[in-house]
């Protein structure tokens, strides 16, 4: 059994016995009890990070509190943090007409360069950075929401008083490295995995709504489904 | 719009004009055509790669085949990646009785240190190691497993054989880091993000039947949903 193991192994035990903000043992003293060198308790430490089960505070390193977790559902990121107890936010970054890409102009039954809304916002919990969003929406069926709607609350609900009821949606997630740009607008590093989500869906007269392509902090966040037979 | 963006836009642009397998441009080809400097082309290429866009091949580099999609269902890998059109294997990595810790045996309805067979496998596609995953079931109802199951062939199709009925499963998606030894066993490095998936399955009788870590190359898998309302 490699070293790096029997330190996570024994790592997780130590956690398991601590609460959320309960400071985490230093490097040196880690390296003392399993008697390895101080590089492999840091190695060790640094994936515990990147998972978020523990996060650097001042000097010291304190555990996280667990992973905000969104059920994969038809659901706005509004709808889903609420029932997970969190208080949702979001920042507009950008909300424009841009020219579809070939990619989203099939998804939404339009021709390549035909104008769409584009709204980028990031996502908050808790006042937290977790997720930045991109919602393409087909410009002539949704110009009004640029008069009606405020893009700091649920596009979803907007949506409903517009008449539009959501039936089926299609979701694909991948992981990717944040970009430059993207990990600016998360207050995270490019080293930090992220969760990347594209969603087409489709509403109950067949027609398409709405892709989304979001991004969510991996340190943050995971995804669950219910499935059935 | 910073250099790194345009860079990535205008490589996305061709890219998507070449198909599996056609050589990439160089990165001196490429810095030159972009006028930026061979570090921020190498920055972007670096980034594709992680995504499984393009793979080294030789001196250079060539564009990937895409992504494996596997549909987000109560089904076995097996299943998913024939209907991916992949050819599925399993390597067995190991295949033992362990004890229980404490969250696998609340899940399988086992006291902590209770026995549960730990079978280890690393997933193939196409004879491409794709995936690492570890199940877990409960000793005294699937020990049989032991005198009549093959290992490299499909898990839920030997349950089926016992007449166990799978009726339905949470899976939780979260995105990580490999360890060294993940790495070593997926053929990959340890700054390849991963997808980690958990999944405990229940029979048609209310039973808990199997708990499975399982970790998957994000350069070559991606999940999809189907949602509904």
């Amino acid at each position: 059994m490699p070293k790096s193991y029997r330190v996570r192994t024994e790592l997780d035990a130590i956690l398991s016995d601590l609460g959320e903000g309960d400071p985490v043992p230093s490097e040196r003293d880690l390296a003392l009890r399993f008697e390895v060198a101080r590089e492999t308790v840091r190695q060790a430490l640094r994936d515990l990070v990147v998972e978020g089960r523990i996060r650097r505070q001042g000097r010291g390193t304190v555990v996280s509190r667990p992973k905000m977790v969104q059920p994969l559902q038809l659901q706005s990121y509004t709808e889903g943090a609420i029932s997970h107890g969190r208080v949702p936010g979001r920042l507009l970054v950008g909300w424009d007409d841009v020219p579809a890409d070939a990619g989203t102009a099939q998804e939404l039954g339009l021709n390549g360069g035909e104008p769409v809304m584009h709204l980028e916002r990031v996502l908050l919990a808790d006042g937290e950075r977790i997720g930045l969003e991109s919602s393409f929406l087909p410009l002539a069926r949704f110009r009004v929401l640029y008069d009606t709607y405020d893009p700091t609350t649920s596009l979803y609900a907007a949506l409903r008083t517009l008449g539009v009821t959501l039936d089926q949606a299609t979701e694909r997630i991948e992981t990717v490295l944040a970009s430059p740009r993207e990990a600016a607008l998360l207050e995270c590093t490019t080293a930090l995995p992220l969760l990347r989500l594209h969603r087409c869906s489709i509403d109950r007269q067949g027609a398409p709504v709405e892709v989304v392509r979001s991004l969510y902090r991996g340190d943050r966040i995971a995804f669950e489904a219910r499935l059935r037979t």
